[in-house]
């Protein structure tokens, strides 16, 4: 499989809908919001959600959490290495290990 | 590059924090939540967002993404695949084309 | 103090600010949800918030909220009053009584 | 009809279904956001929604808004008007007048 054989899957897919004109950024910013929404429903009154609701309704905010990437001319994977480069220097390893305190409270 | 080497990246960057035990399922979700607002936030009185922040707030979200995914022993790409092939089954091309009609009207 | 001062208290605070032109009911929508996962926040590591910040953030949702029912021309209690016709109707007491079950599976 | 009686309407709902037991803050929070983004939703494609469908999930916002602010002690009416004495200050109306700029930046 070619390395980015995923975003040419998503292409055609849109392009065989000629969905691409509903793909604005913010309609993408608005359909990853409603798609995380419904995988926090699979967790609305318990802790332990059902694995198989889970996974399509991650799939869906990965989905358009990878549209959006294409849309702005990179992939999601050089955008999680370059966000942890920075999340890196504000949590160092020594000083946030085992706690969930805020940066600007560590 | 291995193929997986962003999952281990990823991996080793909570193992160094200790951070794991913050990292149950439903916490998880409501971080992807949480960011993909933060992303939304960048268009909430414009269509038009600043590029770098939309940026680093879509790489919040596919980074927690990326990690609820691997709690869940698959990656993105599968998930991606596997929902996608039952979305060309909701939505056939010649039938969905062009309309952001929702399947159960279409 | 009259029943409707809330609504003019806030219409007030908008028009001084001459922000109504924000305030369209789609922009109105994204601020509640971006402040839904601000109140979220307070709760992304542990089920117990700080209540100063749960308030405060409750209170943007609640703002944003009245702000949209007054543009629709309603009020939040009418709105409520309206809903819970119908979910009485799809949750009969009887049959829901203990149980977080959704009304499709009841 | 007395100044609480929509808060009195909620506790007798809840009461009947027995339905306190899940209503922690925490779920709270999350029915907020979950259904906050279906309020989204109306307007995921488009910015402009249907009336009734706005209303319906605005409704279901603030019906969990005011459970939360219940369970706070408090009211809705009470939060709104403490947090606009805050913005007041954050956003004096000569300065944030016609402008959509964060406090931060004005």
């Amino acid at each position: 499989m070619q390395p980015d054989s995923i975003r040419d899957t998503l292409r055609k897919f849109v392009a065989e809908r000629d969905w691409d004109q509903f793909h604005s950024s913010v309609n993408l910013a608005k359909s990853i919001a409603i798609e995380a929404a419904e995988l926090l429903e699979c967790f609305q009154w318990s802790d332990e959600g059902e694995a198989a609701r889970i996974e399509e309704e991650l799939a869906d905010v990965l989905t358009y959490a990878y549209l959006l990437a294409d849309k702005l001319g990179t992939t999601p994977e050089a955008l999680i290495r370059k966000k942890l480069a920075t999340t890196e220097r504000k949590y160092p390893a020594d000083l946030a290990r085992g706690r969930s305190t805020k940066y600007d409270r560590l």
